[in-house]
């Protein structure tokens, strides 16, 4: 009935867009203890800030000094975002940040053009210039995203149609220039995603990009990320962005009632993983005290559920 | 792959256990609000208001007067819970109550002793002349449920063994009284399940008491309550206790790290089935609306997420 994979990677989101949206900066030290909690859990790639806007974001306008202040455990990655030209260029003059190519797409061109200030098209576009751009700077494509996978604010569902469109042009793309791509992720950005369209567009991606990973970053936005993340799972997907706590989301300035919340839960997901028998290489303790940090750090009660029950493993053992 | 039922019965906890675990009593107009609200958005069982002790629950003292206040709905029961047999004659000395024979089994037999100072087995005697005073009373036995019929946070995981034998002695009780049991429900009173564990308990119960319907009672403890829903809905569950909001957990009192998340979300479950396709009877917006009524009253940010970022119908509407 179900094929769960043996293993899952499950990457961390939570630093970044967890203090990107914030309304006040917390100090570097902080934010660097934070991202060193979550190596010390186990994670392997994780974003550490963003090089955009100082003056747009000020909370991410100290991204170098972070990068320098993070102490580095040896196998796991340090990423950065950047959306331009002089923001990938501060990262490459940043020696701590681990450079990714990662190229983005949007399946909702009102969602792309509210973003971007321009349409999912034009903007597929730039990317096969981001494309090359990586491969004169020497950078391997790791990873694509499709934005909006499934559904948008602005334009409604989107159909299966539309995001084969997507798919056929990043297909396209990597023959054009003939690069490969170890990595697809359909993104929930704003919360459409079912059990059902998960499974189908999951299967797309496997029809139209054979050979390429398929990942899901999915939000919790409607309260069924776990259960979107378990049709993934059972679906054969082994790969995960969350988000330590479920930071990311936004009490203040959100959505169409004043909040919403982030990516699923790493913790949590990987609480559902371990209870599933399925390894993540991740310490569930170590997470908790990681997501009960960053709680502190933020100051108010978050969004994950683990850090504040505790997992079952003390309670396992003292029944043992 | 899966055996979706078309339509789910989804029954209220929120306002009894919410407003039982506050550390203020909220006046009875407040309470009355919320009960109308959860029925004018097709929940068709409420439990009002608990008949215990007015000196250990000081929250529900009120509860006649509760009763009295609520404008009923035709079509909708207003259930109570009691614990005694002066909490009973006070449930039926109150006109409103709905009353409703159900009996309360546990699997763990340190949680049975912790909670009723008897353990598992005695107090499952106990049930015995329940069963005997409702016959005497004139009601049906509606429902049976098994507490920490996953696990335990005293004795650990709980195994498929004492489930079984759980069920067995149900069963043994309805042949030796001649009742029958129309509903089942297996609770994860504080957080054990998980996706394979609801399957493969579901299972059990459909062996052992073939012809009883399988409700379950899933806690959001650990951040996976929605996947477990929706591995017993695509194990062709079709009963679900749920409460508004999330109501119901401990921000103050509880768990091992000082708060604890309570069942899992009604109208974040509605929503989920929602968009499985599965029928209810229940109004998203409806439910949404009572869900930050709940919050108003409450008087702090509640877990539900579809609360917060509002439902689909206007956007795909406007997208439309």
């Amino acid at each position: 009935m179900t094929t769960l994979p043996q293993e899952v990677e499950i990457h961390e989101e939570g630093p970044r867009e967890g203090f990107q949206i914030e309304p006040r900066t917390h100090p570097v030290g902080e934010r660097a203890a934070l991202v060193e909690a979550l190596a010390d859990a186990g994670l392997r790639q994780i974003p550490v800030a963003s090089f955009v806007s100082r003056r747009r974001v000020p909370q991410m306008a100290d991204a170098a000094e972070l990068f320098a202040a993070v102490r580095k455990r040896a196998g796991t990655r340090y990423t950065a975002l950047w959306l331009n030209e002089t923001g990938f260029e501060r990262a490459r003059a940043t020696p701590q940040v681990d450079l990714a190519g990662t190229l983005y797409f949007y399946a909702s061109d009102a969602f792309s053009r509210q973003n971007n200030g321009q349409g999912a098209a034009e903007f597929a576009e730039s990317q096969r210039l981001w494309l090359r751009r990586y491969r004169e700077a020497g950078l391997a494509i790791e990873a694509a995203y499709v934005m909006t996978a499934f559904g948008c604010n602005l334009e409604g569902e989107i159909g299966e149609d539309r995001l084969a469109g997507v798919l056929g042009f990043v297909g396209g793309l990597l023959r054009d220039e003939g690069g490969a791509l170890p990595r697809l992720y359909l993104a929930d950005t704003v919360g459409w995603a079912n059990p059902l369209s998960v499974r189908r567009r999951v299967d797309l991606v496997r029809r139209l990009l054979p050979g390429v990973r398929v990942g899901l970053h999915l939000h919790d936005t409607r309260g069924i990320g776990m259960a979107n993340a378990l049709a993934a799972l059972e679906h054969g997907v082994d790969l995960f962005d969350a988000s330590i706590a479920g930071l990311g989301g936004c009490p203040f300035c959100g959505h169409a009632h004043g909040s919403a919340s982030g990516n699923i839960c790493t913790e949590d997901l990987a609480f559902l993983c371990a209870e599933l028998g399925i390894e993540t290489g991740l310490d569930l303790e170590q997470l908790v005290a990681a997501a009960r940090l960053a709680e502190r750090i933020i100051g108010r009660r978050l969004d994950g559920k683990l850090m504040h029950a505790g997992t079952l493993r003390a309670l396992r053992r003292r029944a043992g």
